[in-house]
């Protein structure tokens, strides 16, 4: 009878032994795993230019959204408005002349990440006085951002899209201001068609050891 | 004897169970789980400005420098050029005068990144002639892409970092240009600290639904 009881407890011990380890093993895996996923995204982002012209979920659409408002932003300013455009009749007139016309009307949706280029604020010397409309010397880079997490995002969801710049180029920007009557502190900064990939696409091999120094130039 | 081996062959069995269990964590993630993992990187990446001051192991540092220049480029430039800095001694006459000291005092590593706001390339109205260097129109553009997919990477890798601005403010950039020596066509963009966080840090929810339009403004 004792001896049974210590086989038992042997038997009990190496479950539990083993269950435990499982468990912190799937916590520190899970952790990796998922760190390896979203790098993964960022280095298979590619530019992708043709679409099968499908319709993209809403649930895509507001993830996509989502991503992209949840860029820094300096002075935590959020200079970003995004306009989804889904109704092609209206694209000739809104990118009259663009270039990439034929991309924006393959998409599923076509986003126009807008900037307002002003930040209207109290003075920092003085945050009690009234707030005065300045411009915002750091917009650009709150877009870049913005604009960046989209992508990544659109590739974690398996479709395609491309970063077509739009400021400072007047000859593309100017169709979109007009069409859209944007108020005159906000300018369309690049437009992104999105769809599901037609054909295949490869991320290109960016890394060049020459553009990396260390503690110098 | 017989209950000998067979509480011994019970408690082998629990293990290998056990074991089993543990492999099937090892199968790969279903796509569902891998853009919720990478989507899950970009809403949780927040500003840490708090650092233990540990030593960021090199394999991290690579991955986060290949996720930077993962970015996509205009023209596919690539203007980027990044410098690590760890060696602690330089900060002070490197980064002088910049009121962010403190956070990258207590970093395991600084990151500035730098930007050739030029591009030399034949013109491209006759490509076999000699190449011509002009200005790049959108060299910051690729900058914030750039900065902001090692941002992602360092929240995937469950470091913390915060983006300090640099361009285009002449008291940040111009210490950083004179200790590097960088030439004249380089600029320093932004300056990110990067460290094990210290303390919580809750990502911002920026959702806002007054900067989403559709169709129109």
């Amino acid at each position: 009878m004792k001896k049974k009881l210590f086989y038992l407890s042997v038997a009990l011990m190496g479950l539990a032994m083993a269950v435990s380890c499982c468990g912190k093993q799937e916590e520190v895996k899970d952790d990796a795993a998922n760190a390896d996923a979203a790098i993964d995204a960022i280095m298979q982002r590619k530019s992708v230019r043709a679409y099968t012209g499908d319709t993209i979920p809403c649930e895509m659409i507001d993830k996509l959204l989502r991503a992209a408002v949840a860029a820094p932003s300096g002075m935590d300013v959020r200079p970003w408005h995004i306009v989804v455009m889904t109704d092609k009749s209206q694209y000739e007139e809104c990118f009259a002349g663009n270039f990439n016309m034929d991309k924006f009307m393959q998409a599923g949706a076509v986003f126009i990440f807008c900037a307002d280029t002003t930040v209207t604020r109290p003075p920092r010397e003085n945050p009690d006085a009234p707030a005065v409309t300045t411009p915002n010397p750091i917009w650009r880079d709150d877009m870049g951002a913005c604009t960046e997490n989209f992508l990544v995002a659109v590739e974690a969801l398996k479709l395609g899209a491309v970063w077509t710049a739009c400021y400072p180029f007047h000859d593309r920007m100017d169709p979109v201001a007009k069409y859209l009557q944007l108020p005159g502190n906000i300018v369309p900064y690049s437009i992104v068609p999105v769809g599901y990939p037609a054909g295949e696409n490869q991320p290109k091999d960016k890394w060049d050891e020459s553009r990396i120094h260390y503690n110098k130039w």
